[in-house]
């Protein structure tokens, strides 16, 4: 199932900074069976959505709480366009 | 630029009303040199996510105003991975 999670809490984020993370959620990603597949980022904001393909709202979260990084929003995306 | 763009209040929405939506804006974005990329939806709780490439977020929201569904947010998403 796709999941898009946000993070609210991301002001300033650079986009080495955006790279690593994703790269830290790379690494432990297939504990929880979950695949990241992208990430867009608002530095002004500090919004951050990424999108993954995932077992779970749960194994998305475990992932990125584990990487120092947990979701403030987690939602099922079934609807694509 | 990319920005992505979010609906909060499209509970209940359809595969079928979301391809209705994406078509109605891609019929018309190239009056203001906006291209929708792609778009993500959680019915239940009436998220919509959309991506687009666009000129500004001003241009994003005439479109999606046009075609009867403004945007609750927009954000430019400079970053990406």
């Amino acid at each position: 199932m796709k999941f898009m999670d946000v993070h609210h809490d991301m002001k300033g984020i650079t986009q080495a900074e955006m790279q690593a993370a994703h790269k830290a959620d790379l690494a432990i990603e297939k504990d929880e069976g979950v695949h990241f597949e992208r990430a867009w980022a608002d530095p002004e904001s500090g919004t951050v959505y990424c999108l993954s393909e995932a077992p779970s709202a749960e194994a998305v979260q475990r992932i990125h709480t584990r990487t120092g990084h947990p979701a403030s929003e987690i939602h099922p995306v079934p609807l694509t366009v």
